[in-house]
């Protein structure tokens, strides 16, 4: 019985398909890394905070975008939700334990960023005006 | 003059655009935030392959997202490609020195979801059945 590359491909995607696409460690790999997720997180690494202060910290996100993501921080024990009988309901959210270990990776992400900003920066703009980069 | 809190909100939002959502760093770490870039990175983490090696080593990402990613990565200076000259032409992938140093907090991220992963199930597990999560 013979192979096209094609047949090939499709049998070991869907083989990994079976394991590693349903292995629970990359799924949480893959909810942990949005961009949504570091940003709602590196605002709320100052402290509970209210819904509404979270969408003045995070320039260019929807109201439904924050509490999706929020809902999800929340889900996996990243955040916690606290309401305060008041009219209107006041509703925080804070960090959790296990969502201020996974902060200091955050942060060493957003450091990453700091520090290599320029850089990208130029190879971005050889990339763009077509010269070669200088790796 | 007075301000509804709304007002106050799409000024302080305009605000952050014109500052934080034009940063550069801002504008890295969404860009290296994203789920197809970490595992592309980490399939990367391997060595040096071909798209077709990438794209099975990766379930369920698409042809078009697969190349999308690698360009990102490319014009970033974090990942170098190399064409052989053979029919049809051989093109490899390779991280640069700065894609290893991202690699290296893209580890991170993996240890964490590995060792995080039971942890999360059962907050998840809670939450959709209602309980109250124990953190």
């Amino acid at each position: 019985m013979s192979h096209t590359a094609d047949q090939q491909r499709r049998a070991a995607r869907e083989h990994y398909n079976a394991s590693l696409g349903d292995c629970p460690a990359r799924q949480l790999l893959e909810a942990i890394s949005g961009k949504w997720v570091t940003l709602v997180m590196l605002a709320l690494a100052e402290g509970r905070q209210r819904h509404s202060d979270l969408r003045r910290k995070i320039p260019g996100v929807s109201q439904k975008m924050l509490t999706s993501t929020l809902r999800s921080l929340e889900r996996d024990g990243l955040v916690s939700r606290e309401l305060t009988a008041q009219v209107p309901v006041r509703t925080d959210y804070e960090l959790t334990a296990r969502g201020h270990s996974l902060l200091r990776i955050v942060f060493e992400l957003k450091d990453w960023a700091e520090e290599n900003k320029e850089d990208v920066a130029s190879s971005r703009l050889e990339h763009d005006i077509g010269l070669p980069a200088v790796n």
